[in-house]
Parts: C-alpha cells; sequence; structure tokens
C-alpha cells in the first residue's frame, strides 16, 4: 500500500471510492454482466501484474464487456459513483500503466476481439481493442496484408494504441501514431466519439485520433481501431552483421538511415545480450555486438539494399554478413529478438527484470549506450541492451533481486541516471513504453512545466471527474 | 461586415474588442515595434486576403515580431485587452483563415526567418515558422537534404504546421502530421511551450505536437518548428501516362498502391484542367486525363518502379508514358502542375477561383470524381479537378462571377453536395486546405456532435478569453 500512501499526500489522483459506491458498482456491474464481472483475488493480482517487477495494485474488480455500448455502460455507471476506470488489454506494458493505485475497476477488452472491416483497396481494417497484433496478421495474411507495428510482445492493438508502441518496423513504418486512421472512444462521461473519418489524411479540425494515440487510457477507453495496413512485401531479406563495437554498429545505422536505404528493422544487441540469447535460445551468435537487419521489396530491390548495407557494415569495419532469405530462418532469427525480455532473465536466475527504454537523436546513440553500458558496470549488476536503432530508441533490462533493498537502490539511482542522459541529449525518458505511474517524475523535466501543465489541463477538461485511469501520465 | 454580424448573432466568437482596447493595444504595440506595427488600410487588407474567393475582414492592425520573447510579449497584451489575434504566414490559404471577423491583431510571421540549426545525422532541422518550403529547401540543398511535403503554393512552414499541409509528395513522406518532430508555441496567456524533445519518436505523454499541427491558429501561435528532412533521392524519375477516363487514372492509382510501389508522387488532371494548363502553360499534353507521376530512389530502383507502373498503366487502358528524367523537364512538369491554380483562371477571364478540397478512401475516389464532374456539367459552371489521387484526396476549382447571385448560389449548392458525397463515402471535408471560417458548418456532419463538442472543449480548455484566431474551425 505504500504506492498508493506516498500518491495521494503528494496529491497525486483520487481518493480511493468509498465502500458503498464500490458495492453499488459491482452489484449494478454483476446484475449486467453476471459472470462476467470477477472479484477474486486471483483474476484481480493477475490485472495489476505486468512483465515487469512493479508493486501490484489490484483493482476492486474486472470486467469484460463486449461491445462499445456495453463499455459506455459502464463508464457511465462508474462515473456516477466516482470509482476508477483502468482499461486493460495483454497486461504486457512495463511502467504500472494497470496497477489501480485507488482501486477501481478493470475493464478487460479480451472479449472484444472481432475484426469489424478489411478493406483490402484501401490498405485498412477496422477492429476492436482486444485483438491481439499476431491475431490480426493471421487474420489478414491470406489476403497478402500485414500490419507492421511489432512491439515483441503479442500486445493487444488497444494496448499499443493507448501506450503509442512501436517496435522493431518503427523505423520504416512509423508508430501507432502514424498508423491509426481513426478511434472510436467512450469518453470519462459515457459518451461515444468517433475521432476522424475512414480518410487516408484530412485536416478536418483538431486531431482528436493522435490526443488518445498515447493517452494510456486516461482520457476514455478505445472501443474500435481503424488501422493503415501494408501489402506483404514480395521480397523480406533478413541478416546479421557483427561489429567490433556497439559505436561502430552504431554508425552504421546512422550512414544506413542517412543513406536512403529503407530498412525495414534494424536492431542493435549488445555483447551481454548476445550472450544471453547464445544460452536462452541455443544460439552460436558471434560473441560481439550484433546489427539484426530486415529489408522489404522487390527481389532485385531488397538485393541491392543488402548490398548496399554491406558496403556500409565493411567501411566501418563490420561483418561478415550472415543472410537468412529463408522464411523460417527469419522467423528463427526475430523470435530470439523477441525473447531477448526472457533470455535476459536467464542471465539472473531469480531476479526479476526491470525493462526501462529511452530514445534519442541517432546522432547520439552511440554516446548514450556507452555511457549506459559504462555506468552499468559501474554500478555492478547484470543488464542487456537491445536497440531499434535506426530511431534512436534502446531498451536496458536490468535484473534485480527485488528482496535486497540495497540492490533497488543502486537500481533506482541507475534509472534516473539513464533518463537524465537521455534528456541531456535531447531525448526522450520513453521512445516507446509510455509513462504509466513509473516515469512520471520525469515528465516535467523531459517537458518543462508549462507543457506539462497543459498536459494537465488537457486531463482536467476531458475527464474533469478524474476516473480515468487516475494516478497515470500526469495525476492531477 | 455581413458575415460579422451573422457569425456575432449566432454566437460564433467575442465581441468585438473596445476601441478603447484596440487604442491601448496598438499604442503599446506602436511603442514596442515602431513602424514593425502597421494599421494602414493596404497591409489590413492584404492581411485578410488570401488565394480564395471569400470576403475581406481585415484585422485592425499588424505587427511583424521577430522573435519568441516577442510573439510572447504581443500574445500578453491583447490578453489583458481581450484583443483577438490573427497569426499569418503568407497568405495562401483558401477556407479563410487569416481573415479577422472580430477584429484584432494579425500576428505576421514573415520576419521570423532564421534556419536555427540543421542536424543532418539526425535529418532534421530546427526553423522560424515564417521560412518558405522553397526557402528551407534553397538552403538545404548543398547538404543533399529536403523537406519533402510540398502544398503547391510557396508557402510558410508555420502555416503548413497550422493547416496540416500535405500536397503532391504526401502519398510517399506523409503529411506535416507525419513530419514536425516539435514546436515552440506561444500560448493563449503568453506561456511559452515546447510539445517534445528531438528524438524521433516518444511515448512520454500526450502529443502535444499533433494538438497544434493543423490547429490553424486557435491554440496558440508557433515560434519555432523542429522538422524531419529527407535525403535528396540517388535518382528522381517523373512521366505523364495519359487513360482513357478518369476512372482508369484511378483505378491505375489504387493498383498501384495496392503494390506497394513506393510513389512519391501520383496526381490526377482531368480532362479540362488539361486544356487549362495547354493554353497557361503552352504545353501539348493529350487532350484525356492525366497522371502525372514521380519515382524516388536508386537508378535500378526507380526503372524498376517505372516499368511495374507502364504494367499497371497499361492494364487499364493508359499510355503511352512519356518520361522525364533530366532535371529541367522534371522541374517544367512540376511546375505545370503548381500552375493549375493560376492555369484555371484563364478558363473564364474575370471570374475568381473558389479552391475547395475533399478526400474519400481511395476504393470511392473514382467514384467520387466522376459523380463530382457531372455535377459540375448539370450546374452548368466551370471548373477543374486535380487530385492527390493516391491519397484519394481532389481539388475542384470553381470559377465564379462574384457579382452574379444566382451563380453563387449555384456554386454554393454544388460546394454543399460535394462535400455531402465525400462524407457519405467515408471521407472528410477536407484532406488539406483546412476549415477557416468556410468549412466549419461541415464538422457536425462529419465528426458527430460528441467529437465537435471535444474540440470545443479543447478549444475554450486552452484559450477561455477565446483570443486566437476567434471564429475559427470550432467558434465557441
Amino acid at each position: 500500500m505504500l504506492n498508493t500512501i506516498e500518491a495521494q499526500s503528494a496529491g497525486h489522483g483520487p481518493a480511493r471510492p468509498s465502500a458503498d459506491a464500490l458495492e453499488r458498482v459491482i452489484g449494478a456491474l454483476t446484475a449486467e454482466f453476471g459472470d462476467r464481472l470477477a472479484t477474486s483475488q486471483a483474476v484481480r493480482e493477475q490485472h495489476s501484474n505486468t512483465l515487469t517487477w512493479v508493486a501490484s495494485q489490484p483493482p476492486d474488480a474486472v470486467v469484460y464487456p463486449r461491445t462499445t455500448a456495453e463499455v459506455a455502460s459502464i463508464v457511465k455507471l462508474c462515473a456516477a459513483h466516482r470509482v476508477p476506470i483502468i482499461p486493460f488489454g495483454t497486461g504486457t506494458s512495463f511502467e504500472g500503466h494497470v496497477n489501480a493505485p485507488f482501486g477501481g475497476i478493470s475493464v478487460d477488452t479480451s472479449q472484444m476481439k472481432r475484426v469489424i472491416a478489411v478493406h483490402a483497396e484501401d490498405l485498412d481494417c477496422v477492429i476492436e481493442p482486444g485483438v491481439t497484433r499476431k491475431e490480426l496478421n493471421d487474420y489478414l495474411r491470406d489476403q497478402g496484408l500485414f500490419f507492421p507495428i511489432d512491439p515483441g510482445a503479442d500486445a493487444s492493438l488497444g494496448g499499443m494504441v493507448a501506450t503509442r508502441a512501436s517496435g522493431t518496423n518503427a523505423v520504416r513504418y512509423g508508430t501507432m501514431k502514424d498508423n491509426v486512421l481513426s478511434l472510436t472512444v467512450v469518453m470519462p462521461n459515457g459518451e461515444v466519439v468517433t475521432t476522424a473519418r475512414r480518410a487516408k489524411k484530412s485536416s478536418a479540425g483538431y486531431d482528436l485520433t493522435r490526443l488518445f494515440v498515447g493517452s494510456e487510457g486516461t482520457l476514455g477507453i478505445i472501443t474500435a481501431i481503424t488501422l493503415k495496413l501494408q501489402g506483404i512485401p514480395e521480397a523480406i531479406s533478413a541478416g546479421i552483421c557483427p561489429f567490433p563495437s556497439v559505436r561502430a554498429a552504431c554508425d552504421a545505422t546512422i550512414l544506413t538511415i542517412q543513406s536512403g536505404l529503407p530498412v525495414a528493422r534494424i536492431e542493435l544487441l549488445d555483447q551481454a545480450m548476445v550472450a544471453a540469447l547464445n544460452i536462452h535460445s541455443k544460439l552460436a551468435l558471434p560473441d560481439t555486438p550484433l546489427l539484426l537487419i530486415e529489408f522489404h521489396g522487390t527481389d532485385a530491390g531488397v538485393r541491392e539494399q543488402a548490398e548496399r548495407f554491406g558496403d556500409i557494415a565493411e567501411e566501418l569495419g563490420g561483418g561478415p554478413f550472415t543472410w537468412a532469405t529463408k522464411a523460417e530462418d527469419r522467423t528463427k532469427l526475430w523470435q530470439a529478438r523477441h525473447d531477448a525480455y526472457w533470455a535476459s532473465l536467464s542471465l539472473r536466475p531469480g531476479a526479476r527484470p526491470v525493462p526501462t527504454d529511452v530514445c534519442v537523436p541517432i546522432s547520439r546513440l552511440a554516446d548514450c549506450v556507452e555511457e549506459t553500458r559504462r555506468d552499468i558496470e559501474e554500478s555492478g549488476f547484470i543488464a542487456t541492451i537491445v536497440g531499434h536503432v535506426g530511431d534512436g530508441n534502446f531498451h536496458v533490462q536490468p535484473l534485480v533481486m527485488p528482496d535486497d533493498p540495497a540492490e533497488v537502490a543502486v537500481l533506482d539511482a541507475f534509472l534516473e541516471r539513464l533518463v537524465a542522459r537521455a534528456l541531456a541529449m535531447e531525448g526522450t525518458c520513453t521512445g516507446e513504453h509510455g509513462v504509466g505511474h513509473k516515469k512520471m517524475k520525469y515528465l516535467e523535466a523531459e517537458h518543462g512545466l508549462p507543457a506539462l501543465d497543459l498536459m494537465r489541463s488537457l486531463k482536467r477538461s476531458i475527464d474533469p471527474l478524474n476516473i480515468m485511469n487516475p494516478g497515470k501520465i500526469v495525476a492531477v
């Protein structure tokens, strides 16, 4: 309960709802949703449990709506009784997004899984928020289409919108910000807003779509999503390229981007990460920093891109380049990359992971990664580094023994330095994980007080009762 | 004055400031800005005069700040006296954006023209809002960089941000929404907000950048802009391809996009537009609907793209394809496209142009353009159609005799039908021109009342005194 008390005493968020208010809300929800309303300890704990080490703050109940109208009904009920609402996708976030520091109702979208429409000619689709990225891509494959954003975890698309997710393909296809055409959102007063038409672009007023992308459930609950799609490329080629140093790998990345090579993925694994993957995924990767690269295009185009990248790598002392043109080899390669989280755990059995990310202008990437690696060594703990380096975005996954307060203190100080380092390089405290409640403390340093005040006034204006995921991003 | 009275009686916007308030503000501005404050009729008229036919509503004075601090000083002064502020770039907008229906001070950014920084390694730059897109590209050329967004007019980048501009290159490079990394904005209370860091992506809170992109000066004044840049492609190839019908040209466009061909520009000219260009620009274009196409890439890549497009065109009965690989031929081609506005005028000497745009899902584009062409014929007036068809966006430029009320009535009814047609096809009332005050009446039909109310509450929350470009987008 420490977190709750701390947050409340700092004026972050509302008071917990009264037992009476909760009883009324849970009673009404039980009447409406029957066995789609859960209050068991196990389900509640599961809904505040994510892929990072953060103290669990379970909601008071979990409800599983199936339609926008049901979500609106839940929101109106909670608003009437001032009961917090915490939207829940798959629970794969890292910054405490789904914790319920003030209690309330977790709205689990996992039963909202319809693909409402696929418009192949327009390269878009309309889906419900509980559809995960793998489910969507399985559904689309037969039509020769895919949705490119890939944060690693098989997250729900609703959660990916809410956290402005990106991942390995963002260097070519952008982030969720760039790939959402429109949203249906249940507002904190229960009204339903559609943020835009299905046209590919519009100048018809304020950009409501982008207002909700990255809002982490603090401004409303997303109940339908219109996404841009891509045709599956005619040719895909992926490969691994070792480099003598992290700096050489970063410099090769900068040159690749500057040359206008339309690389689809360019991922850095530092030496610690490579070691972990060799153990966990039973690979025999060269024991140096690596770039994992993928190209999309025509046969000739992909060949040309690969050759050019090979020249750049050689210039920076990298190589030799190993290609995986067969689909199964590529799958193995990217599976290994996606296993990075789990592989890191194998480096220190019993430890808990605290994955975090920052993003800097690409010209500062090598500095930032090198200084961070040095800081890890000097701090004396174990951590891997992987990066979506084409965007200047990298992840550090420290492993910590949660019952060792001295170690936790060292970790906390390290995380502060990591963010300060990124900010000093004109970077951001999070490139893609989001703020949740763990990164709230960095927003003033990142944005300045006037911008933070503007965010707060947006929150107050849209959610005056402060019931939507209170205590996250900008607690008001 | 009719427009002002109408707007006021409909509750749109504030009352005009009192003579006393204006006198104090203009007095203080004269003291601070000297000859950078103008009140002459000619200068005031020029600042409410744009490239469309709309009744002029001049501001009471025009001021030319040079720094963010000067803009903040102007805004604080105007806020203290409740005097409206109308930001002004180059006056190339179409929907009455720079009119001053409630009087006030036009803030002309044309003396804010510094390129503050170019970060070639990061492919970004920081500029002041008065820099125009041609000035920026002239500045960047030596470094092998360019800024791709090209709305035709040599607009100021500040204006392009404010209207969420796009244009011919958007099919490949996106719109202003996709190409702004960060903004410095003077808020309606005079505070200065920086919306984001220079990192290429971030999940650190609400997307303040996109809140201001497309806000048309109603939420604040943009005083610095961080833009993404592109490397100048190694090879550029452009060409003209005739088609037997608008539908065939649209279908070729759909196939091109679906095939994943990374076309950089794909522009439709209808037959009326081709005729106008042949007269105005002394060209000998084939007398049919045309697509103007451009490819960016490597030598081999561009060649391959062109071949594939040629196959698609042939399949749809188009061709032969005429290539302009030499830079001067390409320049001539795109100059002709950019002359479309002026060329249209030559079809009816003495008439005034009323350019407008809508955008629909690309699958509906042929229907929408064909129905619109039929509507033009049946309405009995002269109008050209050009389109950024890769995005489903097209422009209609009717030519009207402003002193013929019957003709104006026919035009007004046509414009209503055009928007209704686009909305019925899941499109938007404007793909890139913006709302200004001329398209405000369509926003409820497009977005629905809850979304419009949300826009209004954003406006009220950020500009409670309603001094920032009042009477535009969502008058409150």
